[in-house]
């Protein structure tokens, strides 16, 4: 074919980059090339001489006087990738029709679909699943709409609703631009919960009008996952579905990431034998995320904590609190210090950082007690940069998965829900969460704990069991479950 | 195990009964039977004594002093069905705790489910799915919204969207009631045309409310397809949806009914040696189906036609007629006739009802034209018996798959949002329905046409390439495809 070196695997330096995962660097490119002897020989070489390394050739389709042919190459980096595309485009008789990388090829055509539980194959098939039979089933859900749980998809099936306001660290894209992350979530929920969750992106981003549009559409489904709604609006919509709908509602930036969150906390005072108790905690960022750590943290029995936002601390009858900092101020912070978030640290045995890179320098986390836990998880780039931190701290924990210790909120919501469907709860509680944390924590044995293994891998079938059981024994106990599960 | 006859499939006269399908013999019974020596052999030979086949014996639980067992009987029909579990329960010592057949076992848990479309296996996937890389495509399609189409479900996924007021032949049953009816159909949608369909089911019932849910919603979607939404509310829905949104809006028990009933038509009239214009057409029923039968009969050059609602003919100058009836006051019934529909018979060609049993005998069939075409397709109970009305005339269609010439909707939606999907059409036009119909009735050669072969099988993969086709056809001739396909 042509003269080419190996694929080499740059590194940008310690930190990884995504353009540098291996399943990254093949990239795809169709040409449309001038139909002349030589022509495709001289493109093949040109990429050689780029030392870009040609995978294959795929397609051939002549289109007026051209062909078109597609083109897999390695490249070390995406920038290697464009300044390639870009070069080929310039060659005389050449353009180029289109590129596709692993990352466009894992989203084309979108990545999720429906599929048929029942075959239908046979005019009986048909019969049974539609008309007329189909009645069958209808007129047994409008006698008893509780049927509706075991005769339809409902018992098993979630929405994940978005509006786009807050997503990962891109901020306010709007409903379309955040659908290749429900439909994400929508993958793992399948993969390790084997929950059905349907996306669903919201033109309108006002709370009441999100409140609305779920009570209508909310009567074929078992529970709501909210995702991506920014604060405050959030903890409105959350607060009134959970009142008026009688399916769980659960907004996963809040809680998921709260339990797991709680689960690394756990594990982590254990490596360092301090009691949760005594813990004391410096929050930075008490957002729709942040708030529902700090609300978990203290029903755990964290009482040393002191929340932080841009203006500094919350604390007892500082003016211009929104409900929930109000309600922190009243239920952490109390010596009710007033302090910089750097003089905070002193003494401090946690930074839990849910807010944004550069609150601190690493250097700051010098004056805390011994053995320093540090969760700084904001994204894309965290409070402070990791291997900086781990100079100063024992424990060192992320929001990426390019370091130890990811808090992931995939380990918990797939667990979550399935354990909440299994058992038909109205809502997910407290202790549900509670219980959640304790049993994803309880996955590592103790003896397996180390400073860089405090949260277990999402991977562990294990993970996703322990969180659905710790989800229906509360159910169970506390008498919320509307199905009581068989052990057979 | 037991003496036993073999199941024996009674039929209920001429006319086929949904509890004689074969598929529909089998009975599963849960039973909790005292825990003493021969109490099983007592339930066995009480079944073979009302000469009923044990099939199969699964399971077995202890339950303080009961053991509980499935046991799958075969039946002869739903009532033999009835009667067996009845008179198992009066058995001292046994009850029944619940009972399954093949219906119920077709709907349980749900007909659908999320399938992924790509392995989420390892690190890697997880990355390329979700974050950090799924942030490259949201950030393309916030720069270029309809790269959604490429890069999300949208492209080949729609609404399926009840309100629950017209379900089927069940009427008014709401929301729960009307999801197996949904999911029945998202099956056909992804069986026949590959469709992604995802059922939404609304509690509200009123138009401007659903219109404001849909328009919330239909950011991730590529089309939606209306269903079982009763007139005239369902009217406003569609035209106001069509004006507001950039996807296809597409009511399916109006114009899906409406394109099978022209393909039907136009095969029929083939058979008969009549041309489409000169055909007199008394249509029983102008609700939604009837109306869009109307319009769609018409623009495919029919002319005599008169429709009937339960007052009467529908004429211009009529008093109290809702806009879609005083359109067809205006573009029908050209002499203006304001007679019977019994007298409007006489010397018609076609009778065409979508309306309620009984709104005319067979006998009153005995005055129309030579070879009278009769469409009679009330559900579950048609117009007119279809055997008495084969008395009279020369062709006769039901929408009931135990009688030939079977009218089902299911022969042309999947296929219309295949081809809409396929080419991005911003709405399904009334040629494309028109085009759809065509191609549905050229499915059948000219040569194979029959009184009782004037439609084809849905099992015919043909029937929905052709329609799909057809509408993807009609897209490029007209230039509403917003994406052009490649022939490869």
């Amino acid at each position: 074919m042509t003269a080419s070196t190996k694929p080499t695997a740059k590194s940008g330096g310690k930190k990884r980059h995504v353009e540098n995962h291996s399943a990254s660097n093949s990239l795809t490119i169709r040409l449309r090339i001038l139909d002349e002897p030589g022509m495709f020989g001289k493109v093949t070489t040109f990429i050689g001489s780029m030392n870009v390394d040609v995978g294959a050739v795929d397609g051939f389709r002549l289109v007026d006087g051209f062909v078109e042919r597609d083109i897999t190459v390695y490249v070390a980096s995406t920038k290697q990738g464009t300044e390639l595309v870009a070069a080929l485009g310039k060659i005389d008789g050449v353009s180029v029709v289109h590129t596709s990388d692993p990352i466009m090829r894992m989203h084309l055509g979108g990545k999720i679909e429906i599929a048929l539980r029942r075959p239908i194959n046979t005019r009986e098939d048909l019969s049974l699943a539609y008309t007329p039979s189909v009645a069958i089933p209808c007129m047994e859900i409008h006698a008893d709409p509780s049927k509706a749980y075991n005769l339809t998809m409902k018992g098993n099936t979630i929405l994940i609703v978005s509006d786009g306001s807050r997503v990962l660290a891109l901020g306010n894209i709007g409903a379309k631009a955040a659908l290749p992350v429900m439909e994400g979530k929508a993958m793992l929920f399948k993969r390790f919960g084997n929950v059905n969750a349907v996306p669903i992106v919201l033109e309108s981003q006002d709370p009441d009008s999100i409140i609305r549009t779920i009570k209508d559409i909310a009567p074929g489904f078992g529970g709501i996952n909210l995702e991506d709604i920014a604060s405050p609006g959030c903890w409105k919509v959350e607060r009134v579905l959970k009142e008026q709908l009688d399916i769980p509602v659960f907004h996963d930036d809040q809680h998921g990431t709260a339990v797991v969150v709680l689960a690394g906390t756990i594990n982590a005072a254990k490596i360092v034998k301090k009691q949760l108790r005594n813990l004391r905690v410096v929050v930075s960022g008490v957002g729709a995320a942040g708030m529902a750590c700090c609300r978990l943290l203290i029903a755990a029995g964290v009482k040393h904590l002191v929340g932080f936002n841009k203006d500094g601390a919350i604390y007892r009858g500082r003016e211009g609190m929104n409900a929930e900092e109000q309600w922190l101020a009243l239920n952490s912070n109390p010596k009710n210090v007033k302090v910089t978030m750097r003089q905070a640290l002193k003494g401090a045995d946690m930074f839990l950082g849910l807010s944004v890179k550069g609150v601190i320098d690493a250097v700051d986390l010098k004056v805390m007690r011994r053995d320093p836990i540090v969760f700084a998880l904001a994204n894309p780039e965290a409070e402070v940069d990791p291997e900086e931190a781990a100079e100063y701290a024992r424990i060192v924990a992320t929001g990426s998965s390019q370091y130890p210790n990811q808090i992931n909120n995939a380990l918990v919501f797939p667990g979550i829900f399935r354990g909440a469907l299994d058992c038909r709860v109205p809502n997910i509680t407290e202790e549900m969460k509670m219980e959640a944390a304790r049993a994803l924590a309880a996955v590592i044995p103790p003896q397996s704990l180390r400073d860089d293994f405090i949260i277990p891998s999402i991977f562990e079938e294990k993970v996703h069991l322990a969180v659905a059981a710790a989800v229906a024994r509360v159910a169970h106990q506390t008498g919320t479950a509307r199905r009581v599960l068989r052990k057979s």
